[in-house]
């Protein structure tokens, strides 16, 4: 049985082969790249594969996403269609991504960018700004991620919503659901952290009209997918005011080209993707894990739902 | 029954004796200045008062601090001996320190100066840091606020440790007691948080020995008082990279004098006081009660212990 390895990167697909070798000992693990015979890949680790590429290899059982994602899985259009699709979550994954949403959220909270630009002018002027508790922030998505940081925000004090497709209560959220619930959702809210997965729905739910509807002065915190931003709408309510401040760490195209207007945007922080990167020791074990335990039985936790998207 | 108020800031007297006479109705509030008949004076409410300020008044009951510490009523060196001192404390005051510890640990933990820095270069490179769990971060002081922040640090899941003089049990914290206590609580410690009281005991506390104790790199958050900081050995600690970088609300002298080498430091995030602000509207409530309930009764919740300091 062999386990063929994708990355865009060459030296991080070494990086999981070496790894995958080692956890799942007795399996052939190659880089997708360097398989000789595709009849014999039962399994394919990924992150951003190229068109076709899973659909290489006739016997294979599952695609597995280097990510709690798998938008980036879905997009290959000659993917076949009903191959089950394992996504990566796990501890480290939430608790990542919790640090981050706390960090940039509790940034524009007190204000740091203008902060810091006080610091260089060597001004002693306070910014006082109100308390957590009168500051409304909402978080868009309510799995594991969203849910995880939304309870991170209330925990902080701050006036806490959540919007979800379908609903959830989470203790201490006020939470609202649906296309019928985005309105009151998006009313007066300060602070948006979009925790969506990217879906036909959701491509480019971050547009003109959502940022309309926030507070005005509202600042956007978007730890999901690019695609789920309309970057000219988001320059355009910078531009205007009505979003004061942006922290991206996803985009249409990664790495962020280098004349994208983004990189030196004085009101928007760009990061990496690195939010919730995959730890790639815990990462490792999780997948190895993953493909054990879907290999013996047919399924495991982690399975995603094709149709729906995540 | 007169209260006398007086803040460094003209503007800012001004604007607590509005808003004290509002709350304090029947009483004859004035600028602490603007007294004509220093035997009236039944309360003092102050911030840095200059020497000899309280002793003017031979029928004082008691001073109030506009904020949480009580030393800079105390290095008034003609203070009557036994008045007694009123804290300033509070649901705002302590949400306020919350938010700045959680924000400033983060920003530390994730490296957001370097963060911003690679943005600067339109660098696509992550920046891999350890989660929380595996990151040690130390609260030194563990009174209302100390304690409020290492709770908050916990429910991040920093791995949190505390100190304070005497002692205090706090779930998810490990804590630590006196100057036997010391090394151990230092001992791996990669983010320190001073909260301490500034006191006799804790004046110059973070100095080289203590910085040498520090895990290698540390960072320093300093939201107590300037005081408790050798300002030299700070520096040289930042040199040699045993100490990584600090953010610094309070100072020797504030605000902070242009000249100082802090205010440029590429190291150093420097925050002018502004941590836990009183929030002036709560404030003045809080204030204004305490000083009805010290009136009829001769006590409150919020009597300091001058002869411990705080």
């Amino acid at each position: 049985m062999t386990v063929a390895v994708y990355l865009p990167l060459e030296e991080k697909t070494r990086w999981w082969v070496d790894q995958l070798s080692e956890l799942l000992p007795g399996r052939n693990v190659w880089p997708l790249d360097a398989v000789t015979d595709p009849e014999a890949v039962r399994y394919a680790v990924v992150w951003r594969p190229r068109t076709g590429d899973i659909a290489r290899f006739p016997n294979l059982r599952a695609v597995v996403s280097i990510g709690a994602g798998i938008d980036h899985v879905l997009a290959d259009e000659e993917l076949p269609s009903g191959i089950p699709i394992i996504r990566t979550t796990g501890r480290d994954l939430t608790q990542r991504m919790r640090e981050y949403v706390a960090l940039h959220v509790l940034r524009h909270h007190r204000d740091m960018p203008r902060q810091l630009r006080a610091q260089a002018e060597k001004d002693w002027h306070a910014i006082v700004v109100p308390v957590a508790p009168s500051r409304t922030v909402g978080v868009m998505g309510l799995g594991n991620l969203g849910a995880a940081a939304a309870k991170t925000l209330a925990g902080l004090g701050f006036a806490t919503r959540g919007w979800s497709r379908s609903g959830r209560d989470i203790p201490g959220v006020e939470t609202f659901a649906g296309a019928d619930g985005l309105d009151d959702f998006l009313a007066g809210c300060e602070i948006l952290v979009n925790l969506l997965p990217l879906t036909g729905e959701t491509h480019g739910i971050l547009d003109e009209s959502l940022f309309g509807r926030l507070a005005p002065g509202a600042c956007i915190v978007n730890c999901a997918r690019g695609p789920h931003v309309v970057d000219d709408d988001l320059l355009s309510a910078l531009r205007s005011g009505q979003v004061k401040q942006a922290t991206l760490d996803v985009f249409h195209q990664e790495p962020l080209p280098v004349d994208h207007p983004f990189w030196s945007h004085p009101a928007i922080t760009v990061t990496p993707h690195v939010a919730s990167q995959i730890d790639p020791g815990t990462g490792a074990r999780l997948i190895a894990e993953n493909i054990k335990i879907f290999d013996t039985t047919g399924t495991c936790e982690d399975l995603a739902d094709a149709a729906r998207g995540y």
